[in-house]
């Protein structure tokens, strides 16, 4: 999904601003995993097929920078990282539902 | 937005379903046109900087072939072609609001 091209001129659209700040590759997919519950980048490690520990950890950073995730870094040995949702981050879940409900008119019958 | 990875194998997910279907580039700003009232490709092209007439098509023809749009051709000198939202369409600009809506709190207040 690329709208970084301005739809309108001159002015910021806050859909864009949304879009973009989702887009990045395993956002969503990240998203999903902590409200299902996980919490640690080794248990999205496991959930998310493909991704990288680099990428992920970028997306996870970007994701705390806008606010969507909250960090907490417990100092124990080993040293523990674990993520959450912030206010933001569970009104983007509260929308990816719906959409996820828009997805399944999407799909034909014969394949659910 | 890609998420043509599974996040969990053997398993259709309706939200990725959903991402991919719109995560076409162009496909959110034709739809944001559409509801605006826009209805033909000429005023897309005006609406949305930079865009193609070949990818434009494309995107059209996809969401056509997803029951995202409706196209309908009257045959008259010179032929016109009009886009419309489907119900599915309609329920996806719902979405969108509420995307939009959560993209104004990721906008620091002194910037709108």
């Amino acid at each position: 999904m690329n709208t970084k091209e301005s739809v309108e001129e001159n002015k910021i659209c806050p859909l864009e601003v949304a879009v973009n700040t989702i887009s990045g590759k395993w956002k969503i997919p990240i998203v999903w995993q902590i409200n299902e519950g996980k919490k640690r980048p080794s248990e999205f490690l496991r959930g998310i097929a493909k991704v990288d520990r680099r990428v992920l950890n970028q997306q996870l950073n970007e994701m705390v920078a806008d606010g969507i995730l909250m960090k907490e870094s417990f100092h124990e040995l080993p040293p523990r990282v674990e993520y959450s949702l912030t206010e933001l981050g569970e009104k983007l879940v509260k929308i990816l539902w719906q959409l996820n409900d828009w997805g399944k008119l999407l799909i034909p019958e014969d394949v659910v």
